[in-house]
């Protein structure tokens, strides 16, 4: 996640941060976390991905410590879920796929484009945007000492992936940095949206 | 854990990379690890958490990788432990809790001083210092696959927070250095104590 | 593993990276992941030792990410393990014993000397350079929520520090940077390949 200037950027970024927050919450009260471990894995869900992008490229402190705003918002959805748990299990699962879906995408064209300002090479760029839109789940199910879900789990980590190199593809093409980034974040958002809705998986 | 001017802090500081090593190789030997790990795991639980928030601000090689008197004193803790391991096994276990709680503290107060050196915002600073404190035990537990016991066991990271938030308040209090330092340390280290003494959780 | 100028030393780099790839693609295999998780456990393995080193020394964004062949390498054995799995499993055992050894012994030496090239003092050396040959297969382990096999099995990390230290001695009595390079790398496959000969095991 990092601070975009377009207005609807900045709604999905917000988005998405409090969205993967919910998640890593709900796993740790699923876990029988207590509240602080459920406010470090609503926080690690949402900002871990982030953080270890910005560590690997060199961007310390990273951009989740450096601005509060970040940290307030992670917590805030960690707390809200905590105190609320019994109203988010009753939301449609349905919502739930859809705000994650956006999240992952905003989080992975996000992370290529800011591997890029960096100079992380082309065919580099899109592992670290894939990093940022799953690491923090990956931290999460280490926590909680699950194999992580995205490395057996259907089309998530791939969707990321392919909205990333659309991306680095769109840019080595010369379209312009904002319509490179809706074709990245049009790729994943649509490829998990409909792997979900027809059970496609890859080999195992 | 940082190289402080003060000697009692000094003294600290050792007492708690001490303990934090004799922790880790004791898990790790309940583990049924052999001598290697032993000296992995006194090694990441007294010096871990000190590298993460070194790492994460930016402060590269870590502390703990520049001089080498911490790696000796880790590692001497992993080796007297294994050495010494039915000795050590029968310590009272209050000793051990008391010395604990002294790292515990230390190592906040120490991380918390640092992050707001390397210009950390003062609403973050206190994260940095919690996991100074617990990111070692983190590490050590992940490497066990044992959900982190700082995740679901009373009151032990959250007097880690409370100690660091009680030392940023103080600095921005216009408390001096020492004062904030010391109001962070005392807070942190009782309300361990307290905390064990009357069996306090957090709700779950 | 970092570029290096000997040509013989390139072909091992190339061997270790590409033999630590099948390991974690293989393990990853074992582990019921999908073509996704194949592929990060194959990097993860391959690479992992190599950028921890590096995001510790300071040296970001981490070899593995600014050349794009480590990772195509890397990616390459993922993906080959994954297609020929069933004449994979086949290979003599022996064959891998010598390869793995190999790449232990030239990722123990070049990162020892990398931290040696950025100023981390003799004593720290070579636990980065036993970081950098060990950290990928930790990594795997984790992920795949096992305790690291490094923690707990026969003489592997403890091969690589030896190398790491005889090469650190061998600089610090002046020998070449060669000589010691050398001295290094047969003292910890030779180590290796002795200990598994004759079931040598560390004391638990």
């Amino acid at each position: 996640m990092t601070a975009r200037t377009h207005p609807f950027v900045t709604v999905l970024d917000i988005t998405g941060t409090f969205v993967f927050a919910i998640e890593g919450a709900r796993a740790a009260i699923a876990g029988r976390l207590d509240l602080f471990g459920v406010l470090v894995l609503g926080f690690a869900t949402a900002l871990g991905g982030g953080i270890i992008r910005d560590v690997l490229i060199g961007f310390t402190p990273p951009s989740a410590l450096r601005d509060w705003r970040y940290a307030a918002l992670a917590l805030a959805g960690g707390a809200l879920t905590f105190l609320l748990r019994g109203w988010i299990a009753d939301l449609p699962l349905f919502a739930f796929t859809v705000l994650d879906a956006a999240g992952l995408a905003i989080f992975a064209v996000a992370g290529t484009e800011l591997a890029q300002d960096h100079k992380i090479p082309p065919f580099i760029a899109p592992f670290l945007g894939t990093i940022t839109a799953v690491g923090g789940g990956m931290v999460r199910d280490v926590l909680l000492t699950h194999v992580p879900a995205v490395l057996r789990m259907d089309i998530y980590a791939s969707a990321a992936l392919a909205g990333a190199v659309v991306l680095v593809i769109a840019r080595q093409c010369r379209l312009s940095r904002g319509t490179a980034a809706w074709a990245g974040f049009a790729t994943c958002f649509l490829l998990r949206l409909v792997s979900v809705a027809l059970h496609w998986h890859l080999p195992v």
